[in-house]
């Protein structure tokens, strides 16, 4: 282990700030090549972005995407982007030659239609403006976790392979384990309340399972959810400070580590608001001109309540407060004074439900009722039930879709659009 | 939204720095009550630490482990931890009374069996020794990331279920998925290789899933999995380089987060050498004195070559490069000019197995071929050769399992102790 890093390569964003006449070794991927009577032209794209390479006439160039390491040496050119190109150049494929793309990865605009995309997944991410959106989802999610780890909340990593449902039984898959029936994890709901009890304040990011039989633009088998949980809260609206906060962060870390991709997207960053406007479910109904025994807000509602939100308090962001118990999990904290309400929320993010949250219960004796109101026995949770018998703080949490997330800040029509290998009814490759 | 996070709350940590005779408000758990003639003491154990409360004699104090907010005033006391104290206080239950904890976890010393320890998790984690474990893991994924974010790498996140084994057709789980067959993934390794074409760098923290049919102290039907995936490396030795300063990198954040749990184990965190020392599989044999045509090394050369490290090299790792091709996967690059041995290596940390990684194939015909090597057909790989027919350049990685990590670190005989909720051949819950 005598040798260095191979530091000696230089990236092509850094080759602007190289000396003219400097020696250089790129490597990276065929972008282009373009062979005029006078000069060949190559562009080489490697992770920090493009480089321009000028070649003799008739030089050999391998064909597009094909792996090469160019030498040569750095040269003004203000036509160049970034005013510099690699001359006097020697170029060597680093494997065999690239069969021709499925789209081409060259051009600005990547006019690839949804199946191809997605069938060709590990080629058309290629493109800069298809890898800024993933660049994107990166950079949120350094942001969630360093918001949550600067006050006080640790990391946990949970089972994905669990005994029953957790939100309910229904849109489960089943695994064969050791011959005995299991499931895939539809939350780590179970997992954070419990480690609440250790740890006080928990996140988790992970993948978590739905057998959406529905084959709608919003919904995956299979998302990255992006789970806090927190102790010792007065009640749903310390829950929302904190995801106010959360939020932040992951905007604030978009633009700072993926300042290049949201300008290559052209796309605006929200502001998050110093507090988050709310409105309680009933309110909403109203707002929208609902009938008041609605028991949940349809799409165009949430539609309505975007723009209401953007109207009414200048902001993308609206939090709907007090869903009805009736619609909510068994572990949902009632409003105090009137539990048809719930202590809990969805935040709506440009009219639609981004985030799921709030209070849950912390007392034995409310499970036992809870879980007894459905008509189950709460024998069946005995798990999950233990960590409440030996003493729980008040306390609530929130889920954010990662992909929800990304789709809604680059505006992409299908959440498919912005899922590396995304699984659903139909898909299970690449 | 207009109140502000509860922060008046006290931490049990910042309690010494706060003046005597003001007031303070903590929330925590009774972590131990103790009634004598004079006085009552309460401690009340937080996210924190553990404060000490001083209370009239006779004062009701609900039992161990429920939780409680505490409101009184600074003391000084000197025979106290830290020298203060929380006098004049009133306790309020924030819940009914807990049950008695399963083990006493007030006591220094967590003194449980396994069986109690995992069937009782959700307790038993609370115990400030056995939490500590897992704040020494936390802290570890914080280091992973932060070194591998400074040099250029993508977080990505690949789906869990897949149409077909990564690793090898063995010890996979099946899921029925809307009808169809399909798999756990066993590691994200097709989908990592294939990103290495997209962002030359990643990285991905995630659960793997292995039908384990084995009842062993080292394995787990899922665990954590730190997958690492580099593009333009010349070797294998590149991977490994790479390697060493992502250990460095979760080592110097063990130290800077997890300090407290660290001093509370008394464990000693390893030093990482600026270069591991490596030894070729063939001299490895010779070194503990196998016959030269073993196929791979059994544990006790893997425990024998530990000591040979730190006798002759004075450190914990050992990386064994060269392995027969035979036992590796078809992905692996051979060694060139000898194409028995491999450019793969393992990471041997204290005389066991911790990372396995290496150079990868990157040519197509190359995959082809050993691909019909193994008797099967390349197009039953399409979805994966794609990456490899669109360019691929020269490439390698390497995966650290979490738990293992953590197990070698605090020196847990069972690999159990320190994961949150395992999962085994009879294990499926809490």
């Amino acid at each position: 282990m005598s040798r260095p890093l191979p530091l000696r390569r230089t990236l092509a964003a850094d080759l602007p700030s190289c000396p003219p006449g400097d020696p250089v070794l790129l490597q990276g991927w065929v972008h282009r090549r373009r062979e005029l009577a006078s000069v060949t032209f190559l562009v080489v794209r490697d992770r920090s972005g493009l480089a321009q390479v000028v070649l003799p006439p008739g030089s050999a160039v391998p064909p597009e995407e094909t792996t090469v390491a160019v030498q040569g040496v750095v040269v003004a050119n203000p036509q160049a982007p970034g005013g510099v190109e690699v001359g006097e150049a020697t170029v060597t494929a680093l494997t065999e030659d690239a069969a021709t793309p499925p789209v081409e990865l060259w051009r600005p605009a990547l006019a690839a239609s949804l199946p191809t995309l997605l069938d060709q997944a590990p080629v058309t991410w290629r493109h800069p403006a298809q890898r800024a959106r993933w660049e994107i989802a990166a950079a949120s999610l350094r942001g969630f976790r360093a918001t949550l780890d600067g006050v006080g909340f640790t990391e946990v990593q949970t089972p994905k392979i669990v005994e029953s449902a957790t939100e309910s039984g229904a849109n489960v898959f089943g695994v064969d384990y050791f011959g005995r029936p299991a499931y895939l994890a539809q939350s780590p709901q179970f997992h954070k309340q419990q480690l609440v009890g250790v740890f006080e304040r928990v996140y988790e990011v992970g993948p978590v399972f739905r057998a959406e039989p529905h084959d709608t633009v919003r919904h995956l088998a299979e998302y990255v959810s992006l789970d806090v949980e927190l102790g010792f809260v007065r009640d749903h609206r310390d829950v929302l400070a904190v995801l106010r906060e959360t939020l932040a962060g992951m905007v604030a870390a978009v633009q700072e580590y993926a300042g290049p991709a949201v300008a290559r997207l052209g796309i605006e960053v929200p502001d998050i608001p110093a507090e988050i406007p709310v409105v309680h479910f009933g309110e909403a109904l109203r707002i929208v001109g609902a009938p008041d025994d609605e028991p949940d807000l349809a799409p165009e509602h949430e539609r309505a309540l975007g723009s209401w939100a953007r109207e009414q308090h200048g902001t993308d962001l609206l939090a709907v407060e007090g869903y009805p118990m009736a619609k909510r999990p068994f572990y949902t904290h009632p409003q105090p004074g009137d539990p048809r309400w719930s202590n809990s929320f969805d935040l709506l993010f440009r009219g639609l439900e981004l985030v799921t949250g709030g209070q849950r219960l912390h007392r034995p004796s409310d499970y036992d009722a809870a879980i007894r109101a459905r008509g189950e026995d709460p024998a069946a949770y005995a798990a999950y039930l233990q960590a409440f018998r030996h003493g729980m703080p008040p306390h609530g949490g929130f889920a954010i879709g990662l992909e929800r997330w990304v789709a809604r800040l680059v505006e992409a029509a299908n959440i498919r659009e912005v899922t590396l290998f995304p699984r659903d009814l139909q898909r299970l490759a690449p």
